[in-house]
């Protein structure tokens, strides 16, 4: 098949980077989450990383930023159904690799043993 | 959901990566291609970056690496079956990409004119 090209490459590398799959597959059951939250959750030890994720999600239309008006104000976060369908074929594929890891697992001792 | 962990986060990785997205959908029809091939058309600048893309996904069971004893030798690589099926996943996800993309840019323009 041919390669995605722009729009659609810059899409599939939001959607695919590193924490980008894993804040989708953490919404993906309709959750909300709190920025310390996925923070935690995620490991992901550069808050900075992580705002830049969030901010190109939400600006993709896959995920929903809200500003709680309560005292101290947080920050909560959701997917959009946009981000939904997104998300769904990232918890497919984490299930396909769940299902296959130990071929995987498998292949890669016997190339590290080759 | 719960978010994938290790070995499961590492294969995820090397799924997802940036070159491996691109490896995976060029050979997911099945068909063969040099590395000259894939780097001239995944516009890959980095000869090492592909080189080091290829590798990780022969050691996963992804791709059958094979050198041809012609003159001048080269390398061809193909999807295993493993990899098929990893690739598969790919695949849905930049046609729902595709299809989703006019609603992307919607969704980018409202927040870039917010």
């Amino acid at each position: 098949m041919q390669v995605t090209t722009c729009p659609e490459r810059a899409i599939m590398e939001h959607v695919t980077s590193r924490w980008g799959v894993l804040v989708l597959q953490a919404l993906s059951d309709g959750s909300t989450r709190r920025f310390s939250d996925l923070r935690r959750e995620l490991e992901i030890v550069s808050e900075k990383m992580l705002t830049q994720t969030l901010r190109t999600l939400e600006r993709d239309g896959f995920v929903h930023r809200e500003v709680k008006p309560v005292i101290p104000p947080h920050v909560e976060y959701t997917l959009t159904p946009l981000g939904k369908g997104a998300a769904n074929h990232l918890v497919a594929l984490a299930h396909w690799i769940e299902a296959n890891q130990p071929e995987v697992s498998q292949a890669q001792q016997r190339y590290d043993a080759s």
